[in-house]
């Protein structure tokens, strides 16, 4: 059985519950050793050793930490084929562009940008008031944070390497990673990488610490430890209401990200202008990863008119000619009919593919479904759960009135879409549509689709709940994602060689801060 | 019997489930008229007009916010006699200097902070990517703010005109008053001022709604309902986490302060230096406003030598000299005998005054416990519950050592203090002890006592967890408390005319901005 990562050293696990091992979904064949499922002993043994360190990397130089999220990054970088082949065949995810060239570059740039933010305390966001004698800035929690890792992101919202898991090192708190159990051998690998850049650059051992997989129940117990500082989550809604429920009863802050289903409106003068182009485009968002995106676009709002039936008629063509694809496991694949079951029991109907499981491995072919805005309007709530997949639902639309009628109808997102035309045309329609989308998604889109989210310090990675647990942060994008693993603290007439070094008169750190209101790098 | 303020009306309460008065509490007197307790039809009625004012008012010009902010704040002042009197009579609190020279100004100097954060946009912390096309800032919830004042401060943190309200305003956020029915006259004189200035200011006549009181049943039923979108709450423990398992389960933030005893270290230095003067400003601190002040310093660590003997003498002789004092109601009468008895019995010796209720009306005497730090560590739980008023409990803790200890016992609380000699005899061990208490407080204090929170940009009016329900936000300090009823939300590829104002291009409202990482207020 695989070791585990528990207090600075790669051990057998204590009691395990007991194991299980990676499947190839592209073959359903068992590849790799097995993996332990942990039980409360390994549990405890790491939020003790967390708990230990929490002090002491809280107290170390940020250049240490920013030295080990750049060497970590560099690790990945140059562990790359390894990497992308392991993850490739737990995952079914294509090696290139996606694993290759998209996903690891993009976990090491933020690894990267991480670094940057505590090289320049930017997450920090010191605010002076010389005239009181109050400054106050965000610090570490000094507790370990929990990162429960997705299915769907092997790289970069891995437990053990994602944003959650830069950001609350970044904040220089331990985090204890619980892998998501569809790539162990992935998250296994990127943990050590991790474990050697942190004893590398004098980081205390038990920064970074791997546990594979252990029962709900004691994922319920442990986030809902006092010993805990905070929870980062990205999964299934279930799964995210019962942790949030667990922390929430014991004050502590998690930061749920539980699914979307990313409403996009195609405006009557964009289909009239780029039909073909715009159903070749949606084909693309809805299918790319095998639709497992928390941005896949799984609601799209088309006019009902001709050019909407133009636009149904080319993206069936591309449904219909496209192979079943492989989904990350077989339950993705059981989730993904009855998600599709209930939306045809609610009323849609199946418009392109055959909406059937197939092999080998675990596999689904892209589908389209559809529905009248009537009947969207009569069953809003059942024609929005995710379907967590290559399928999207469309959703045909009478007038601007009833767009606008089901923009309201939707729950929190993260993001949601308008396509618009160029010429102007849309433009009163656009504005009464935005209007009412604007405060249920995140992130609104102009003439894009929402798949791919960029690492931007303008991203919103996050929206109105249900999407997230809180639509004042984001899980992307540095340095707002790293806030949501600090505390904000003030000093109150503290002597200047008593605070922290952003905060001290001289600024030997150069740090930008706010200084009675005006954001500058001055010494005092 | 008095009229609600909702819909835009002040009306008649439609099925109210009894009423209530005012009392005198430094005379046992009920005072003035007959108060409702609502029933379900008001509440709802209150949640359907302020849903339908949320669109309207966020869609406001910020300077029309900023106008009504300070329009309320002059009216305020100009009201001073008859809300100071009015204020007095129901809470017992002293006119002069607490409600006419401190509390008052405060609160409209709370407003008129809010109202410059509203001009500048400084809540809206607008950062602009060039080179993704992304854009960010805070914006409104779009939905309606519950806000429940507490009963100690009937202006600063009253429902209607406190931090919490300035902070849903300033977002453009509509706000359900639920007044503190200790003091409903002051709480409806001043919804009259605030509903006079919205109405003059043209926002929308459901902005600002008051309700004196409702159920527990009720109150968790609407802290509950997903048309709100945030609540703030300043209170007690108790209440504070019942709403916040209400609010949670329905995925809405709130914002509660529920209580905090504020440990006070007393360095063997300082007591050595200056004991005397500690003794008078720990008195001073401990009784002022009652001891009714959520930074009321209700531990005090006193090291076991005989400078601490010395100091304890002398802050026996000012508790013991002392009058029995008003506080706010017999219910807080009974509570604090309540907790000094909890205190006793969990081994706390009444070392002065005679921890009696007394009066005519709700008065008790100044009264202070001690316990040795052993005794402390043995039931650091039952030991550190807050007495709320005029007492505090001195424990005397043996060496350094000890004190540390003692420091990590502590549960989240608002603030943290250390006084310590000015000659550097007792740097080594603020540094140990300050390095234990810093995690475990939202403000950390040197040489000053706790009681008086300053309105700043750097203050942190907050804690961890139980002192408030997430350590990352403060209640008092703009721009930082509106930040709490804003939603991140973000624009990918908007053009420039559809974008809000602050992120424009042209930067029409000279904004400052985080520019590709550079704050500024220039034109792109």
């Amino acid at each position: 059985m695989e070791q585990l990562l528990i207090a600075g050293q790669w051990r057998n696990p204590s009691n395990p519950v007991g194991s299980f091992h990676a499947v190839n979904p592209a073959t359903g064949e068992v590849i790799g050793p097995a993996f332990p499922r942990s039980g409360d002993d390994d549990i405890e043994l790491a939020v003790v050793a967390a708990s230990q360190a929490a002090d002491a990397l809280a107290a170390t130089e940020p250049e240490r930490i920013a030295a080990f999220l750049d060497a970590y990054a560099a690790a990945i970088e140059a562990a790359k084929d390894e990497l992308v082949a392991t993850a490739h065949a737990e995952t079914g995810l294509p090696v290139s562009p996606r694993l290759a060239d998209v996903e690891l570059p993009r976990t090491s740039g933020q690894l990267r940008q991480a670094a940057q933010a505590v090289r320049a305390y930017a997450w920090t966001h010191p605010v002076i008031d010389t005239k009181t004698g109050l400054r106050a800035h965000f610090a570490p929690l000094q507790k370990p944070v929990v990162v429960f890792g997705p299915n769907n992101f092997p790289f970069a919202y891995n437990a053990v390497a994602g944003s959650d898991f830069a950001s609350a090192i970044a904040t220089r708190n331990p985090v204890i990673a619980k892998a998501h159990p569809l790539h162990p051998a992935t998250s296994r690998l990127l943990a050590s990488l991790a474990f050697d850049a942190a004893i590398a650059n004098g980081l205390p051992a038990a920064t970074v610490q791997l546990l594979y997989d252990f029962d709900s129940a004691l994922g319920l117990r442990l986030v809902g430890d006092r010993r805990i500082g905070a929870i980062g989550f990205t999964g299934s809604r279930a799964a995210g209401l019962a942790l949030k429920s667990a922390a929430d009863a014991s004050g502590i802050p998690i930061y749920a990200e539980m699914s979307s289903v990313n409403p996009v409106f195609l405006l009557p003068g964009a289909l009239r202008e780029r039909g073909e182009t715009l159903a070749q485009e949606f084909f693309g968002s809805c299918t790319m990863g095998s639709g497992q995106f928390c941005t896949n676009p799984g609601i799209v709002l088309v006019p009902a008119n001709a050019d909407g039936d133009a636009f149904l008629a080319r993206a069936a063509e591309r449904f219909d000619a496209a192979a079943p694809m492989v989904l990350l496991s077989t339950g993705v694949q059981q989730h993904l009919a009855a998600g599709v079951q209930a939306l045809r029991d609610a009323g849609a109907q199946l418009v392109a593919g055959k909406a059937s499981a197939d092999g080998p491995g675990s596999r689904y072919t892209p589908s389209l479904l559809s529905v009248d805005g009537d009947a969207f309007l009569a069953h809003a709530q059942a024609l929005q759960q995710e379907a967590f997949g290559p399928v999207s639902l469309l959703v045909r639309y009478r007038d601007i009135d009833q767009a606008i009628a089901i923009a309201r109808a939707f729950d929190g997102n993260l993001t949601g879409s308008l396509h618009s035309a160029a010429d102007g045309s849309d433009d009163a329609a656009y504005k009464r549509i935005a209007a009412a989308l604007r405060p249920r998604v995140g992130r609104l889109i102009d003439d894009k689709w929402p798949t791919g989210v960029v690492v931007s310090p303008a991203m919103q990675h996050g929206g109105p709940y249900p999407s997230t647990s809180h639509a004042g942060f984001t899980s992307v994008g540095m340095p707002a994602a790293i806030h949501r693993f600090a505390q904000l603290q003030a000093y109150d007439n503290v002597r200047d060689d008593r605070l922290p070094v952003e905060l001290r008169n001289a600024n030997p750190a150069g740090v930008q801060r706010l200084v009675d209101g005006v954001w500058c790098d001055r010494a005092l």
